[in-house]
Parts: C-alpha cells; sequence; structure tokens
C-alpha cells in the first residue's frame, strides 16, 4: 500500500442514516461510526437498513478499532449487527462515556455480544488506534457527550466533526472546543468532513437555551397535566423538562421503554441532574392532582407502537387523554413522518387535549449546525480538502457551494457519495475507486435477501393484493378438469364481490378449454393471463395473479 | 323544515382535500365544491378519496345548483363521480370562466358527462340558485378566477372565503375585494367560513410578485436550458417563467400532459398571457442552442409517472438531463411527498444539473393565507359566528383560537369536523346531528369496497407477502396425501431461500399427520397456524398465510 490516506463512506454519504466511515493508512482500517437507517414508505416491509459490510469483510482481519462520535442509533445502531460476526466481539470500540453507555444498553439485548470491548475516552484526549492518533474534539449536539475526531497520520490531520452545531450555551456541558478547533487550524488541517445536514438552513441554528422560555410559559399556563413528548436521546429536552417541572412545582414521571432506559443511563452517568424527589413513578404520578405532574415521554414522530400513540388512540394502559391536558411535541417531524405526525396531534386534540407543537411554540429546535456554523467550522479549521459527510447528495452539494464560497478551490472539494474510495496525500485527494455501497435490507432475521424481487412484489401486493388460481388437472389425461378454484386477499372486499371471483373461475374455464392448453406450464400461464385481464377489465385493478395445478 | 339554514361538511374538515359542502334552506340543497383527496401512505392502492355521497344521494331530488370556488382538484375532481349517478347530470354547475373551462376539460375524459350543465358567472356578479342569493366574491389563490362566496338567504348573509389569500400585488387579475367583503361586514354577516390552511404560519404569506426577482436572478445567471418544474394549475408561476423568459430571450416549450392543457385552456380563456413566438412546441425547442431555451413542466411533487421524474430517471422520450441543466422546483413539497420530492432532486443533481428549490432560492410562495390575512378577513367581515373550514382539525383550532383573539365569543365558534350538521339561525349556531361522513376510497373502477378488511390484508401483504398452501386430501378417504404445495410472493428472496419453503412444507406435512387433522376446515386451520409460526421462527417474518385443499 502505497503511503495515502484511504478514506471510504460506507453509509450516510448521499443520503440521511446508517453513518459509517472507513479510515485505511498502512494497510491498516479505523472505522467511524456503525449507524442504522431507518425505512423510507417505499422500503416494504424493511425494519432497519445497514451498510453493506462485504468490503469491510474482506478487511476485517485489518481492522484496528471503531471509534463512535455519539449515542445516536443511526451512528451506533449496526454495531449489533458488525461486531462479533463481519469483524471479531473483541474489536475494540472506543467512545465517550454516555456513547459507550448507551452501546452497552444496545447491545444488551444481544446476550451473545456481552464481551464487546468498550473504551471510554473523555472529549478532549488522545488515543493511538493502530497508525491512527485520534482526539476526541468537544462539540455540541442534540445528544450530550457527543465529540468530533481529528484523526492524525504521519501524513497530516484529517478532522471528522461528527454532528454537531455550534451552541454557545448549551444546556449542560461546557460548549464546542472552538480553541482547540482553531489551534488545529493554525498548525494545518489536510482536510475537513463536516455535517451537511442543515446545508439548506440560512443563518444559525438557536441554542438549546431558547426553549427554556416557551416551556416556562407552557408551565405557568397550564391547569392540567402537561406531557412532553421527545426524542428519549435528546436528553437536553429531558433535563429542560425536568428543571421547569421543578421550577414549577410539578413532579416527573416517565412514559415509554427507551425514555426510562435512556434516562435511567444518563442519570447514572451524571448527564442528567435531577433535584431529589422530582422522578416519580408514573403510576405514582397519576394519583397526584393533575397540576402536579409533568409527564415525559416517547412517540414524537407518531410512532405507532409509542407512548404517545397510544395514548392518542386510547389504548395505552395507565394514561388516558382528557380535556386538561397540556400535550407538548418537542420535536419536528423528521421528513417522511409528517403524515403521522399530523394524525397524531388531530387524535390528541379530538380528545380534547391542548397540543403544542413548533411552529405554535419554540419547543424545538435542531442539532445540526446552519450555514453560518459550517461556515465557521470551515474558517477555524482552514482546511486543504472539503469533504462534506453527513446527508442527501443536495446537503452535500449545498454544503459544497458554502466551501468554495469561503474560498476554498473547487478542485480541493469532493462531493462524494457511499462506497467512493478517497486517496487523500498532503497534495491531493483523488476518487481512485468504489466498493460495494447499497442499501442492505434486515427484515426480522433474515438479512439482505430483499432486493429488486421481493420489494417489486410486495409493492404490487400493497397496491392490490394477489388472487391464487389452483387448476385441478386430471392425473389421467392431464387435461383442464374443472374451474380453478380462486384465493384472494387485499384484492376486493369479497362478501360484497364474491361473484366477480366465481365469474372469473368459470370465466377462466371457458378460456382454458377452448385454448386446449395441456401442458402444466401452458395452463399456469394461460391462467394467469387470462386473469389478470379480466380483472383489469371487471375492476380497474391489477392484483397480482398466480396460478397452481393440483392432479386430481 | 324549520326556518333554519344547515351546513353540512361532507369533506375537507379535519382533513385536506376534497373539499365539498351543503347548505340546506327551504328544503333546498345548495353544494358548494366538490373535490378529491389524494392517497396518504397508508391508503394502499387508493387512487382518489371522494367523500360519502351517500347522504346527498337521500336529498338528491333536493339539489338546486353546485358552486364550484376554483379549478383545483380538490374542488372539481369530485364531479364526475357525482354527476350523472348521484345527481342528475343537469344539476346546474356555476363557476367562474376559467373553472368552468378546467371542469370541462375534467370532464370531457367521460363521455357520458358531456350533457353537465355549466354556468360561468363573473367575479362579482350574483346569481339566485334555489332560495340562496351567491355572490361571486374577488379573492387570490394560487389559481386565477378563484372566488369566494356570499351566499344570502333570508335569515343572512354566510361569508365562504374559498381557498384564499390576500395578495395585494397578483400576478394578473384586479387583486381580492376588500372593498366590497367590508361593505359585506358592515351590513352584517351571519357567520364567516374560512380558510384555515395557514392557521399554524404567524405573519403574511407573501405576494406572488416576490418570485420574480429570483426568476429573473436564474434566468440571468443560467448559461444552459432551464426547466421550471410546478403545478400545471400554478398559473401565475407559468406566467412568470413566461415573463422572465421574454425578457431574457428565451423561448418557453412545455413539458407533461396536464401542463400542455391547462396552459391551453388558461391562453384560450385570456388567463395567460403570452407574447407573439414566446411558446414553441417541446421538439423545437430542444432543436434551439440550450441558452436560448426555457421548459415549463409538472412533476414538482416527485410524482413519479410525471415528467420531471422521468426525465431523472432518464426515461423521458425528449428530455435528458445533463451538466449545464438549470432545474427549479417551483413549489413545496405537499406533506407526505417529502421523501419523493428529496429523491428527486438527489437524482437530478446526480446527473449534473444544478437544481434550485426552496429554500435555496425564493421560487416559491403559499397560496394560503397565513395568520395576519386571516385576522384581517375576520376583521373586513366581522361574522357573528366563526366556522374554519379548509385543514386538518389543528389547523381548525389554530384558526378557532386566532378568532377568539379577535373577540368572536368561544361560544359563537364552531371547529366541527365532516359530517357535522350545523343548524344557522340569526341567534343562534349549533351541531344537531351526524351525516355519514368516513373516506370513500376509488380504486380502479370499483368505488367503496375498500375498507378495514381489504386495507388490512394489502398492509399486512406489503410488509411480508403472501404464501399460499395447497394441501393435498384423499378424495377417497378425506386425508392429507402429500405435503402442501407452497407458493408464496413478497415474502423472501426465493432463488436464495427455496430450502425454507421445502422445509415447511415437509415439517407442515408432519404436524398435520402426527395431528390426525381429517375435516377440511380442520386441515385448513391448522396448516395456517402451523406455517405462520414456522415462518416467523424461521425468518422473524410474518407472511400471510392461507391454505386451501385440493382433492386428489
Amino acid at each position: 500500500m502505497s503511503k495515502a490516506l484511504r478514506i471510504i463512506p460506507l453509509g450516510g454519504l448521499g443520503e440521511v442514516g446508517k453513518n459509517m466511515m472507513l479510515f485505511e493508512y498502512d494497510d491498516q482500517c479505523l472505522i467511524v461510526d456503525a449507524g442504522i437507517m431507518f425505512p423510507e414508505h417505499d422500503m416494504w416491509g424493511v425494519d432497519v437498513v445497514i451498510p453493506d459490510y462485504a468490503y469491510l469483510k474482506s478487511r476485517a482481519a485489518n481492522v484496528c478499532g471503531i471509534v463512535i462520535t455519539h449515542g445516536h442509533e443511526d451512528h451506533i445502531g449496526g454495531l449489533p449487527y458488525l461486531i462479533g460476526g463481519i469483524l471479531p466481539l473483541d474489536t475494540p470500540i472506543y467512545g465517550t462515556q454516555l456513547t459507550c453507555g448507551l452501546i452497552q444498553a444496545r447491545l444488551s439485548e444481544y446476550p451473545n455480544l456481552s464481551g464487546a470491548a468498550l473504551n471510554r475516552i473523555a472529549p478532549g484526549a488522545s488515543i493511538a488506534v493502530g497508525p491512527f492518533d485520534v482526539e476526541f474534539l468537544s462539540i455540541t449536539h442534540s445528544i450530550p457527550d457527543g465529540v468530533g475526531l481529528a484523526i492524525s497520520t504521519d501524513l497530516g490531520t484529517v478532522i471528522h466533526t461528527g454532528d454537531f452545531k455550534f451552541d454557545y450555551t448549551p444546556v449542560r456541558g461546557g460548549g464546542p472546543g472552538f480553541a482547540r478547533l482553531g489551534e488545529l487550524g493554525a498548525s494545518g488541517v489536510l482536510a475537513l468532513m463536516s455535517d451537511s445536514t442543515g446545508a439548506e438552513r440560512t443563518g444559525y441554528t438557536p441554542s438549546e437555551a431558547v426553549i427554556e422560555p416557551a416551556f416556562d410559559a407552557i408551565f405557568r399556563n397550564a391547569s392540567g397535566r402537561i406531557i412532553v413528548a421527545t426524542f428519549a436521546s435528546l436528553l437536553s429536552r429531558v433535563q429542560q423538562v425536568i428543571d421547569a417541572a421543578d421550577h414549577h412545582e410539578r413532579v416527573v414521571a416517565l412514559a415509554g421503554y427507551s425514555m426510562v432506559k435512556t434516562v435511567d443511563i444518563a442519570r447514572r452517568l451524571g448527564h442528567l441532574e435531577v433535584p431529589p424527589d422530582t422522578l416519580i413513578e408514573l403510576n405514582e404520578a397519576l394519583r397526584l392532582p393533575d397540576d402536579r405532574v409533568a409527564i415525559i415521554t416517547t412517540g414524537s414522530q407518531g410512532q405507532p407502537e409509542a407512548a404517545l400513540a397510544r395514548m392518542a388512540e386510547g389504548t395505552h394502559r395507565q394514561i388516558e387523554i382528557r380535556p386538561g391536558d397540556t400535550i407538548v411535541l418537542a420535536s419536528t417531524p423528521i421528513p417522511g413522518n409528517e403524515e403521522e405526525v399530523a394524525r397524531l396531534i388531530n387524535k390528541l386534540i379530538r380528545r380534547g387535549a391542548d397540543v403544542i407543537y413548533p411552529p405554535l411554540a419554540n419547543v424545538h429546535v435542531s442539532g445540526h449546525a446552519s450555514q453560518e456554523e459550517q461556515k465557521l467550522m470551515l474558517a477555524l479549521t482552514k482546511p486543504k480538502f472539503f469533504i462534506p459527510v453527513h446527508g442527501e447528495l443536495r446537503h452535500l452539494h449545498a454544503h459544497a457551494r458554502l466551501a468554495r464560497q469561503m474560498g476554498i478551490p473547487n478542485e480541493n472539494i469532493l462531493v462524494i457519495e457511499n462506497g467512493a474510495i478517497v486517496e487523500l496525500t498532503p497534495d491531493a485527494a483523488n476518487v481512485v475507486g468504489q466498493v460495494a455501497s447499497a442499501n442492505v435490507f434486515v427484515d426480522g432475521t433474515v438479512v439482505g435477501d430483499l432486493g429488486p424481487t421481493v420489494m417489486g412484489e410486495r409493492e404490487m401486493l400493497s397496491h392490490d393484493g394477489f388472487v391464487v388460481a389452483v387448476v385441478p388437472i386430471s392425473a389421467a389425461t392431464g387435461e383442464v378438469a374443472g374451474k380453478p378454484d380462486l384465493i384472494s386477499r387485499g384484492f376486493i372486499y369479497i362478501p360484497e364481490n364474491r361473484q366477480i371471483l366465481e365469474r372469473a373461475a368459470e370465466r377462466a374455464l371457458d378460456d382454458l378449454r377452448s385454448s386446449g392448453a395441456r401442458r402444466r406450464q401452458g395452463i399456469i400461464e394461460r391462467t394467469q393471463g387470462f386473469l389478470s385481464r379480466y380483472f383489469y377489465e371487471e375492476t380497474g385493478r391489477k392484483p397480482m395473479v398466480v396460478a397452481v395445478v393440483s392432479q386430481v
């Protein structure tokens, strides 16, 4: 291997989620992040999406470590699919204290992964991983204890921002390490890889602190229970609700498995400050007067299995929404979730609750840098080469435009997507190849079998259902022996339309007889063709038609 | 019937789309608008959604007319399902010139509806429809020639705004009739029904005029072709592109069936001003130098069948996207379309185009009033009663809040949803009952059979596909005669996983034999139960399992 640093994004570039980046130097591989992505609407039946690990598998013997920037699912969720399989279970994993706590909780769902090699590193510290010197840089994001990385080799320093915003007044912690970023910039940064998620947004992302007055007003005005829904991992928002409740003399209870779990971890590790007697059990809270209670729950994205959705449906075991309740959705819909969130709001209103959500009140801010912060990151670090990361192609392009405005020559900016192999030397950055990088779909316990064939079938079935025709043929003569038996699901509402199937069976038999089809395959094809046309003519629908023969 | 005005929304209240409102007085019915709604993601295979016309059908003999406020699909698209079936073909339909032109184009797709009774009414004019006096009020919206309505009976005047914004400087036409609204308000308005779509948005919706500088900059800077995608019905945007093209010495060509059709109608009726030789055929335009050409096309919402999507996929017959092209998406995603629009943008960028869309440039504004305009409408009309219309429940609630701020007593504000029967007298407004108002799904040529059963089946099939098991039983003994034949689609990728089905068939036979099941129904249930469990254990997936027996 020549003396060049290779950078290979396996996920998170050209799409949002499943962030994963590979650094190769001196024949050694460093992995940064191991995320999953949640399926889009046309990824039928998919539970989660992971990167294609094929290239990584071929390099498994050379992997010296995995560094995780922060504890969100789109950065840690791939670990269970990666270690103890693609990579040895004892591959060292490095993260900050809270990040490791969340990884541990995630891995604890897999008994065989209890031996994972987690290493807690403090923000500001540096570690040697193979030929890489990795410094953990303090940044701010919507989860505490997140870091950026300064990855140094003989060739120079590459800064990877992780997910970040520049929050001067975070809810907890010391804020971003501006000075250290500037120091690195002054001493020379070979390349910057910076979070592009917010690249379409002008200006600055507001500080988490701007939320406080909004919560204060809500707590001051509400006369009944207050139920705040947010992401379990958005611990600064959880802290703000706890603070507001404490200030307004309400107790706080938690609803929702992931909220209870995450708050427990964060509290144990000192990333949440809870005044004595403020946090109590849900059942206990529900016995207190309504105006003494605040509940923090999950489900702000309209996820049907989450606590808030069950409250909206009236199926939550403990909490029944009623007039007087104030419900706060302290998040904005992730693209693709708009319909679900809108319905959730409508259902809660229909139960008489007062529902508060952005933009009606300032109860959420993004965790990602906007354009002016992205420019500040470029200005502090003064990189020779720039690679926008984390985002769809549109975000990477918008970010690249900012870098050009900041004076980085166009030929020093690399807009790349998953799978690109970048070769970086002190003088040049080039794309020199491509590794497999398609989405790998996990559905149930089978990984990777879902491609265009099965997806196409599921899409077709979702539109018009299916009809299976069992055609009886004579074992003696091979001739069609009677009307096909038709079974349908998802096609028409049978009780009202049974005659459509009955007539179809008769007509299919007529057609088979008139065709004189005898061979098994001929009968199958004739039946499928006839019924497909017949159903389309009769109903305008295109169910999937599958014919089989049955010897009688 | 007592001397009260009844108002019954059949669509568009508590949801977005399929707007339709019924006014009943003196035993006569006036219909306002007849819209359709486009399906949401979980309305599997649905083409369009129409209101439940059952109540209307029961009142058909008493319908004196249909008034349409403007030519958008969510206000006119229901007419083909309504007239010549639910209502007599000669039911009088009233609309402005452009509205009638668009209705006629829509109805021309149905040969049996050519006899529809369209009546062109000018904005500002009044007509008598049964006991109703209906005045067409000039308003502005994202389509020209839209109107609000002042509907008067002996009891007083009800103002229905239609879809509106207050645009002081519309691209064409005279703008909203503020003075007439004020005059009506001064003489006493019994009730206001006002567009709630923008009720979550503070401030004022910008005028269409703010778009012009953005287009001017785009046309000044582009060196290649300019392709602008927008709604065919957004004729003011089309006019702006034509103006910018004319100014910058480009010709304009149209791509996409609905764009060509709508522009033709609007031009014929004088609602588009096209300088001589500016609008030319697409094929002709494509032979000119790139920097002489602008193309207006459909598909800004990512609709897969639209022209822009085909360009992005590389399957458009005439236009191949290439570096140098500037593509403008002059719309924002309708909620639910975000994923599709994001992918469209990414695909176009991947083909080398420069893609411009909000918020990167100011190329779109909403056609609906924001909060300050909604307040102005309340202030001008000074209604005694207020009924927020057009919007999800969340929008109606937000609009009601504004009305309370404007001093309308809470008991005079009716937040109602589809199907509510409002009885209005000079002194009171009450909900007195409810008519059937569920969504009716159109899929193909069958209307109304899709309920929870078929939808549930389609949802299940979309997740995990199906397996049909054909179990051979002996005609002589009724006993199971061999392994079931298993057919699956959308479940697993067969070439890699055939053995899963093969083993399942063997195990199912073992299970059937050990169970001693003999009755037909017993065999079917046993097989379905066993295979469902087996597949879940083996794959973690839950395909729909349907068993049938076949006598051999």
